[in-house]
């Protein structure tokens, strides 16, 4: 079964190519270039480098998100528009959940957050024992200081992972660091197409796939335009 | 500081660019693919994905050995070429070392294998504590066995990485499955440029970096067609 995974919720993106349980290739940028030039390049460099043609895929795998509304959109559109000519199945992996899939190795309870700009982060939180990843609860946009409240049981069982995990360990008010939580490496730190590969995997073999045409976005808020365009109406019904 | 790392050992190579301690790209693959092939285009794709140019590298590095014969010479070999034109330093690169620095992250002693055929390994110990690295013993071609026995006071500490790792972890004996050894997860399991690239940031704050002119493999054992010739030699030398 090859699996042909995409990464694009936040700065960082990449593609990875995973055969059964083995990781054939992977190629990962964070750099401040744009996605939608970036990963159909990246894409081809893999399957070329790899001896491994688009027709030869069985499954698409992508971040769907949460993550950065125009990261999210280009990782999804890419993937719609390669699995659509074959109706190749796809699966929608949480950018959050493939995190976790990063620290596998690790033994502890990880969380996984991605700054979510307006004082917030996503965030979600999972149990990592013997390999095996356990989700302690839904993908959900927080409060960086609620969610060191939510946190602090854990102590030092806690490992920082994404783009907010270095936020959340720097917070002024040193909630996290005080609690004993760990920061990743940087090898470890950032989202990975082969830990969606990885996530994806698991998710195929429970059925949760779909079609090409079924594949969406998935957004914990509305996106900046549409909460102003709100916003603006809410204004203007008070005012009549 | 613009370091740009290659990784080509063993069955698996990759190339990575690294921007003082920020990782801005990486291309691994592991397929049976000649390194010769892939080497140079993945580090092309890399670099124009990366948006940075082969002027704007400040130090090579390579995983110089011990390894594959053939796969340390072409990742020298490559190094060498890159470099000599603007007379770029290099930075030589234990390929045992560097995958101690893909677990960075635990907590532990990490025991980096290479399958070395002939019934051997090739290894070394790390003791990782608080993300540092502190080398436990030199690069060493040596016995399964024997590496079960060294092995055995750390018991459940011991982390297996490498291509030999599965090697030991799986030996009919079971020691180090008796002893409690982990094995590391697939996304961490094998050598990766990212971590040759960790390890020389290390090594050129030390100074320890040399000319491309001066840069060499390191074997820990002749080469087979070299140890043959040997044989012969002597085999006729006894019949004289």
């Amino acid at each position: 079964m090859r699996i042909l995974a995409f990464e694009s919720t936040a700065v960082s993106a990449s593609v990875a190519l995973m055969e059964d349980e083995k990781l054939v290739g992977e190629f990962f940028i964070n750099t401040k270039l744009t996605h939608s030039r970036t990963l159909m390049p990246m894409a081809a460099s893999l399957l070329q480098a790899s001896g491994v043609s688009l027709q030869d895929i069985d499954y698409f795998a992508v971040a769907h998100g949460p993550g950065s509304f125009t990261g999210v959109r280009i990782g999804v559109a890419t993937v719609k528009g390669l699995a659509a000519p074959n109706d190749v199945p796809c699966c929608p992996v949480s950018s959050l959940l493939s995190m976790a899939y990063n620290l596998q190795n690790m033994e502890g309870v990880v969380c996984a957050v991605m700054d979510a700009r307006c004082h917030q982060v996503y965030n979600a939180l999972f149990r990592v024992h013997d390999g095996v990843i356990t989700r302690l609860c839904e993908d959900r946009a927080i409060e960086i200081n609620q969610l060191a409240e939510e946190c602090r049981p854990f102590g030092n069982e806690l490992i920082l992972v994404g783009d907010g995990a270095s936020l959340c360990y720097h917070d002024p008010a040193g909630a996290f660091r005080d609690m004993g939580a760990r920061l990743t490496a940087e090898n470890v730190r950032f989202q990975r197409a082969s830990s969606v590969a990885a996530a994806a995997r698991t998710q195929i073999a429970a059925g949760d796939v779909c079609s090409p045409a079924a594949l969406a976005p998935l957004y914990l808020r509305l996106p900046q335009a549409e909460r102003e365009l709100k916003a603006r109406k809410a204004a203007q019904k008070a005012a009549q």
